[in-house]
């Protein structure tokens, strides 16, 4: 890995999505919350595959629906993240890899097949996920590529790499790698429910510099800092955060640093199909336009872009080149 | 396998498919024939599956789809088919158990893996598929289980089910076991160069009275009559064939015996995203009421309504509830 260089590199959760329609009746028959994430064990996803309808299998994860996100813009992005010597990991891999993002993480060759989320999809277009993190528990400081890592103007980590014990300690490696070569480390928050688990842990990220930007939305930046009043959530992420980025769905975003605030609307949508991924594309267009050395305003409205054709259709990968409907919007030349 | 009894048993190969946008330069470039089905060995498909872009994997094969259109209308389906012991095996039976079909062909444990077909969609809604058969070469006489065969009214093969070699003395001993039974068999010539491959063998099954029921599309009733004429090759096929039923995409379909033709419209659609399954699904509703007892108009209808639905929408298994949509149509009370 010598003579690289990537605008982003994503670390995360390598997932393959199991999307499958179903009604509310069946959430709540089998307990589900529904827009919620959880993680679920061997047994509990036989069992709930085996109640759930038939589905659809496309690649997933945060981080890496972002690195494809980056990708389409036409920035070099790179990705990190554990899959099984399995046939979703062999997808995995090709999906990553055919829209031209480096992937080279050692696969694993036994203990735990690669990770897949059931979504279960309810008519009014909201996902209960419910994720097996299988071979994505194993990674492991080990897989943190140093040149990769040096080779990249932004690290960019999911707070999903929380939930696996073994990536928090590569998580940490990652960082403290990036900021030795005078890179950033950016950090999402992934979702409220992944900010309860590791509030200390998150805030103390954010407090001591191991990550310089935060993207979140609204729900997850109250839940940080267990307020209701988004306001004094705000400020509370102005004062703790080098620089963040928060996401008010239709209200557009937020960038905010100790000195400034920059307000952006919303990217204009015909039809909302489909919510999943809005955050993970944000990010995108913002680390891309950063990575390329936009101003606040400008990496704010590449977001906004991403977000607004993510949601225009099923799914959390875009369908749609990016980098041309940058260049439709006056954004890139 | 006592007790049951089905409207339809399908026979047919096992196939998951592995769908990716791609243009028309992507074709040229592989030197693939647009709207063609081609096999292609393991070699080949590595080959291509490298070459193109991110994909989604949903299950198919023809007479698969034909039995989830069979069950949607609230019919009692089985299926026979090959899947090997792999993650796309067990999502393949996953998601034709998940909409009631009754799929209990033993497994291949090894020496191939789940058949599957690289599909690549054209911004003009064509389809190119890759079919790798892995799999589904080993399904053998000793898959055919006689109770279910006994048990159903009527046994639908797929004209592809002649490319495995093995497959062939499958179908021949179905369609045996069927008529001693008093059942009946219906065979779909399922492409057009799937009869250019198979023309006197399938004219043969016809002749014969091996199969009692045809069903083709304009452009397969001409292949195997070898005549651009298609009042010619329909003469042919009535004199051929007990029953036929022929599409004509949106002039409808014709129901043909030696004493009788019926022709019925195609059903109304607002949009037409995707014509693949549409034959297949003519096939689902066709079965569905032929063996409920309906008229040959009626049972003409359920394929229109069947067919009209699966091609305003992308993919080849029904979204909508066909029962529901029949009765919506007076077609079911």
């Amino acid at each position: 890995m010598t003579g690289h260089s990537f605008d982003v590199l994503g670390i995360g959760n390598a997932i393959m999505d199991i999307l499958a329609r179903t009604d509310d009746d069946f959430l709540v028959r089998e307990g589900l919350a529904k827009g919620s994430m959880r993680l679920i064990d061997t047994e509990e996803a036989e069992r709930l595959y085996s109640h759930m309808g038939p589905a659809r299998m496309v690649s997933g994860g945060c981080a890496g629906n972002t690195m494809a996100g980056v990708a389409s813009f036409g920035g070099k992005a790179a990705f990190i993240g554990k899959v099984a010597a399995d046939e979703l990991g062999r997808a995995y891999g090709h999906d990553i890899r055919a829209i031209g993002v480096h992937f080279d993480t050692p696969v694993l060759e036994a203990g735990a097949p690669t990770a897949r989320s059931m979504i279960l999809v309810t008519p009014d277009g909201e996902r209960t996920m419910n994720t097996y993190l299988g071979a994505c528990t194993h990674l492991t400081p080990d897989d943190i590529d140093p040149e990769v890592v040096g080779a990249a103007g932004i690290t960019y980590l999911e707070g999903y790499l929380w939930d696996p014990q073994a990536a928090k300690e590569a998580f940490r490696v990652a960082a403290g790698i990036a900021h030795a070569r005078g890179r950033l480390v950016a950090l999402t928050l992934s979702d409220s429910f992944c900010v309860d688990r590791y509030r200390p842990e998150f805030l103390d990220l954010i407090r001591s510099g191991t990550v310089d930007i935060v993207f979140a939305n609204a729900a997850e930046v109250r839940s940080l800092y267990q307020t209701a009043d988004f306001g004094t959530a705000l400020a509370g992420l102005r004062q703790d955060a080098k620089l963040a980025a928060v996401t008010l769905s239709e209200a557009g975003s937020l960038v905010v640093t100790r000195e400034e605030t920059v307000q952006v609307d919303a990217h204009p949508v015909e039809t909302v199909a489909d919510t999943t991924g809005a955050g993970d594309l944000y990010a995108a267009g913002f680390l891309f336009g950063l990575a390329r050395g936009y101003d606040m305003e400008t990496c704010a409205r590449f977001g906004g872009l991403a977000a607004a054709e993510i949601i225009s259709h099923l799914g959390a990968r875009p369908e749609a080149d990016l980098a041309d409907l940058a260049r439709q919007s006056g954004l890139l030349r």
